[in-house]
């Protein structure tokens, strides 16, 4: 559209909000016959269409119910579903006596709700400490506000906080401890490295940040719980609030129904401290008046006739069999080539797989293009390392089991590995 | 809860972010008893539950539908409703042929839209241009990203054209003229002032933005047509992208389901300049993913199956009709005291009234106590008025009859009229 008006200069923000998520999502979407590993999606074919069905029916009939859940609610959300959450969030473990729903905000996904505690509690230059690599998404939202983003040394149990501390120790020693803002972990089986953090490290990290605020106050941590339902083993772990009654003061506890029931109803929630609740409603009450109200009273209907517990075993089910594939995949695709290395995730949708040193896996590289040619789609894992701290591994990708079926999931890492030989002229 | 821990600060953006909404929509729900002709709401009679119970219905019945509302879309929405969308919003202006689905984006109501716009345009210190009054929450959107909002002299017709370029040319006096982002306008029966954008106003306002423009690019139009569909009387006007094929450079025009049917289901639109669309998305993307895929495809059904045909004139007349009590009651209780006056609104959900000068309206005045301690609840006019331009009214009201039922419009007027002259001491 040729024009000879001047351009529309777009925010700082805006500039500062480039990432690959829109991209990769809408790619993944326009092109079925490309076998995406990349798209953190839940897959179509253990949607619950059935209790949906039945809910809707239900709700059809009701029109009390219906007249409710058409009209606007407040902007923290729907009192039942708050009152419902606040328990069944927290349902293994009983003795939690600090998770009010006074403190409970409704949001359209969890990522509605980081982006609203960022929102609240970051200004330009402020620091967030993240694992290195962490979701890339959430440092997107903070690096469009101008937020320092600080990667901390992580394993497969998660960030290590002999580097945490380390990191906090140098953030002092250049006289920007009062910048430090909040930590941002994804607790369970997280986007991307598939890694959870261990009980051990969880009290660690409450002290941590408990020193801290004794010290310099100031101090969240972003806890985001969006996997927890989906462990395929093991014994579960205890959310941070319900491992120090204190813990409600400084941490924020993000949920999602997106994994575990469904993204297109789009019900997220956060457990948040009472000094930035007000704050934040105020923030949302600019933004949104609310979440869907539809979608909050569906979500208590969906609680209320216990169907979410008919649901997670189905799909803890069907995502157990499809990492088992992909770890399979790889150890028999890739297991002999020297340097390359994967972790095995308890749960979640995501493998973690770093390449031999020299290999660029990023757009810029060859591999990436190797590998969308023969037909399969990555998430370049350089997204996922903060710009500050841990170096960034360029050789890294993010392989995700949630979309694809099992027999898609053996081609693509066949492709994959595939595109790997060859870039690697073996 | 006592705490020798320091406060978490919050950012400057929540700081700025203090507005009244959340506290006058959560009073209102919590206390029914008082008549509240404060709330934008629409009300709870007329929600379309039977439409609403037959789609839903057909949607349960449908489970290739299902699976897909259950799953993510792209964060510009349900192509399907995008499509029909870009013909059905401009159904009645065939001619229009600069409204593409390709540039048409979904959000949870028009504010998201709004706040989003703003978002990719504005940094502090950015200058918008608005009504004098206008909607308080987008200024409160605007304010907390630190824009300066400056306000044009309106009046039953809109917007003053002859003021708005006044306004422009001490801008430009005053060096500022780079600063100058955008110009927002509620076109029809706007909110809070019930006041209609007259076609010639319309088309000078783009003649206007496009004389400025090409002399120092960078202005957007940003129109919200909440209430468009909301006319009681008289003809409708075009919007602004129907005026004018260029309109579309940059024009912003924002639409939502949540007056016309239901603010539970929660579907915004805008359709948006191709040089802000890439820039709007990369932001929404880190927010929310996009909006519920489920409310856009329930939205989908119901323009498909015309229910919304069937549903607007149940609305207009029952709302036509709320308005004249409220008109009539207004004439009865306050007609004979001296200084008071308001306006007759073609359409929409609201009666601006502006009370005798020596009158604080505001919740600092007494006023306002008289009025919740006789029962009625209302929205100080001084919400509505930018910081900048315009002096401020403190002696105005916004009044809604969206809400309330007829009998309680009368009583709720009654009591407004008890209070004002107690006020006046008559």
């Amino acid at each position: 559209m040729p024009t000879a008006l001047k351009p529309i200069p777009i925010s700082r923000r805006a500039q500062n909000s480039v990432g690959p998520i829109g991209q990769l999502m809408s790619q993944a979407l326009k092109h079925p016959g490309l076998i995406s590993l990349a798209a953190g999606f839940v897959d179509n074919e253990t949607l619950p269409c059935e209790a949906t069905a039945q809910t809707l029916t239900r709700m059809a009939a009701n029109s009390q119910l219906l007249r409710q859940a058409l009209q606007y609610d407040t902007s923290a959300g729907s009192m039942q579903l708050r009152h419902r959450l606040a328990k069944w969030a927290y349902r293994n473990w009983p003795d939690v006596d600090n998770v009010s729903p006074d403190r409970l905000v409704l949001t359209a996904g969890s990522n509605q709700l980081l982006h609203l505690v960022a929102e609240a509690t970051i200004d330009p230059g402020d620091i967030v400490l993240a694992a290195s690599p962490t979701y890339f998404v959430y440092m997107g939202t903070l690096r469009a506000m101008e937020a320092r983003v600080i990667g901390v040394q992580a394993d497969e149990n998660g960030m290590c906080m002999q580097a945490l501390k380390q990191a906090l120790d140098r953030i002092v020693a250049s006289g920007d401890a009062d910048r430090v803002r909040a930590i941002y972990c994804v607790t369970d089986f997280d986007n991307p490295a598939g890694s959870t953090l261990s009980l051990e490290r969880r009290e660690q990290l409450l002290s941590i940040v408990k020193q801290w605020r004794s010290k310099h106050g100031r101090l969240l941590v972003i806890s985001d719980t969006a996997y927890q339902e989906l462990r395929y083993e093991g014994d579960e772990l205890p959310p941070l609030l319900a491992i120090d009654p204190q813990a409600a003061d400084f941490v924020i506890e993000a949920g999602t129904f997106s994994k575990s029931f469904s993204p297109g109803i789009r019900v997220g929630w956060g457990v948040v401290p009472e000094s930035i609740f007000a704050p934040l409603l105020e923030l949302k009450s600019n933004i949104d008046f609310g979440a869907p109200h539809f979608s909050q009273l569906f979500m208590n209907e969906i609680l209320r006739a216990g169907e979410i517990e008919r649901h997670l075993p189905v799909i803890r089910q069907h995502y157990q069999l499809k990492r088992d594939v992909m770890l399979e995949a790889l150890e028999a695709e890739l297991r002999d080539i020297e340097g390359i290395s994967w972790r095995r995730p308890k749960g979640g949708l995501y493998v973690w797989l770093v390449l031999p040193a020299e290999v660029d896996a990023s757009e810029e590289g060859t591999l990436w293009q190797r590998a969308t040619d023969l037909g399969v789609l990555y998430v370049p894992g350089h997204y996922c390392f903060p710009a500050e701290g841990e170096p960034v591994q360029r050789n890294s990708i993010r392989l995700s089991f949630g979309v694809q079926s099992p027999d898609r999931i053996r081609s693509g890492i066949r492709l994959l590995a595939q595109a790997i030989r060859q870039e690697l002229a073996l």
